[in-house]
């Protein structure tokens, strides 16, 4: 009685070592629900071989917004942070600006005024910060400021603040075989220093805003100038214009957190052929923050009516994420 | 006595079957000499894990130009000869054309008028007939006619006159780690229909100059309507600001045949670490075109002085090129 008994197990043990481990969860920090069921048969559906709804790897192409959907954007969109930080540091080099608004509330820290500025002002400040620069020199800026620079609530890096869901679903999608890209209104050369590290995903699957740029030979040397000039807003209508452009194809799934990603949404879902379109709502004033439709950052209004009435998921933080930030999954 | 020889070629009958294949030429219409020998020791080196040389497989990047290096352009652009087929074809909806230049001047087929209209000219032929329609529809169009349209001199189908030692080069890179991207000054969405299926080069991967798109719902459906207003020139000095805004990375191999080329080899070659550019030099007026400081198409003038000082690879298309044509491998 003993020898069959051992075999069986030897035959287990073996069994389960070499069959591929389909039970795996690659979603661990999303709590099992509606949401989390929508994304697996999504998943599942387009890459079944002879399935109705089998797309082929190539056109496998996945788009996320950035801000608030890949990581926080309160109390402001952290590039504006990192621009406000900047006018400090160059300021020694400007003492013209003591003077000169917005520079002069930044330095003050009045940030009431520079917001009271409006659009113009925030494209001072970011001209100022961004360009003037070589494309490397900028890169390097970029990374020191994230290696260093800590978020005013948390205390933490800002790259500690991504969303560890939605780094479980960015791989999960991967390993089906789909090309991630971000696509957001953050400028392009501010992500790419690191969005490899910390998202997996690579500076040439990266679509944002950007300045003009100019090729120069300096000293025999090339680089690439940055200029003060803009060259492309990579939001709202300009969001598939530059899903165009980089991807030339258009995106089978998207995933965002606000009106401003609502045409990548429409241009992705409303179409023939098995879609996926997911918003993800902040719901979780206790751990991260709860804003939506009145919000100045990251508005969710039209987005949130459309989704519910096409039938797109919609992530309640609160609900649908067991945690939030990568450094919760140590405790 | 036979055992052993029999053991012997069976061993040497397994080891030949499961030994990579070292050996393998991947450049065979290539012929054997310094400029073959240059392509294949700057990849030995690149790919050698250890060596001094050795670069990670993310940042292997090979940027090629496509008219005059990858397919044929003369006697005019392939794109040119579409545009100018183009406005025959719509000339029954703009009866007001048999009175307007350049409109008339190509409808009379009187290339020599069109051509004295110079740069306004062609923008206005380029616009009237690449623009006004929806990405999808232009898309096909371009399918449409490649499918059908003939070369003037040879007869084939444009897709038929591209280099075979181009495309064996193409695969020996991406064999090798390499990612091969397109940086034209031809459209971008005149190329992207088509790169995928003749050259393994996908969408994402094919930069080139562009008009502006708009994204728009018609009756709930999106589009992208492609709008007369020239986006970007993805030319000379234009090529590493191309490659910048799509990549994000530096080359290190690029691939061109003309002056328009120079500031995308500088971008990549003119750097640290092994780089590697490449001219293509259009010797051979029997089986293709010769032509170089002097053409009106695909002039190379400056960029064959600096090849030669910098020590580039040229490749002299008569000398270095067994076959032009995948069609010739058939004989």
């Amino acid at each position: 009685m003993k020898r069959p008994r051992l075999f069986a197990i030897a035959v287990f043990v073996i069994v389960s070592l070499t069959v591929p481990a389909f039970a795996v969860d690659y979603l661990p920090s999303w709590n099992d629900g509606a949401t989390k069921q929508s994304i697996v048969d999504f998943v599942q559906r387009v890459i079944t071989p002879g399935g109705k709804d089998f797309v082929a790897e190539p056109e496998r192409i996945a788009t996320f917004d950035n801000d608030g959907t890949l990581w926080a954007e309160q109390p402001m969109y952290f590039q504006m942070i990192f621009a406000l930080d900047r006018v400090k540091t160059l300021a020694a080099q400007h003492p013209e600006w003591k003077d000169k608004q917005p520079f002069k509330a930044v330095l003050e820290g009045d940030l009431k005024t520079v917001l009271a500025g409006g659009e113009h002002a925030l494209l001072e400040l970011v001209m100022a910060t961004h360009a003037g620069n070589t494309t490397e020199e900028f890169s390097q800026i970029v990374k020191n400021w994230l290696n260093t620079a800590k978020h005013p609530k948390t205390g933490r890096l800002y790259t500690e603040m991504v969303y560890q869901p939605m780094l479980e679903l960015l791989d999960y999608l991967r390993e089906n075989g789909f090309k991630t890209y971000i696509v957001s209104g953050g400028g392009i050369e501010f992500m790419r220093p690191w969005t490899e590290r910390i998202y997996g995903i690579p500076p040439e699957q990266v679509i944002g805003s950007s300045i003009k740029t100019k090729f120069e030979l300096r000293d025999g040397n090339p680089v690439m100038v940055r200029l003060p000039e803009i060259n492309f807003i990579d939001d709202k209508a300009g969001k598939p214009v530059g899903i165009n452009q980089h991807i030339g194809r258009r995106p089978i799934a998207a995933f965002g957190n606000s009106d401003g990603d609502l045409q990548m949404l429409q241009w992705t879902c409303l179409t023939d052929g098995k879609r996926f379109c997911l918003y993800v709502h902040h719901t979780d004033a206790e751990r991260e923050w709860a804003y939506d439709r009145k919000s100045s950052i990251g508005q969710l209004d039209k987005g949130l009516d459309e989704a519910k009435a096409r039938g797109w998921t919609v992530v309640d933080m609160k609900r649908d994420w067991k945690i939030i930030y990568p450094s919760e999954l140590l405790k």
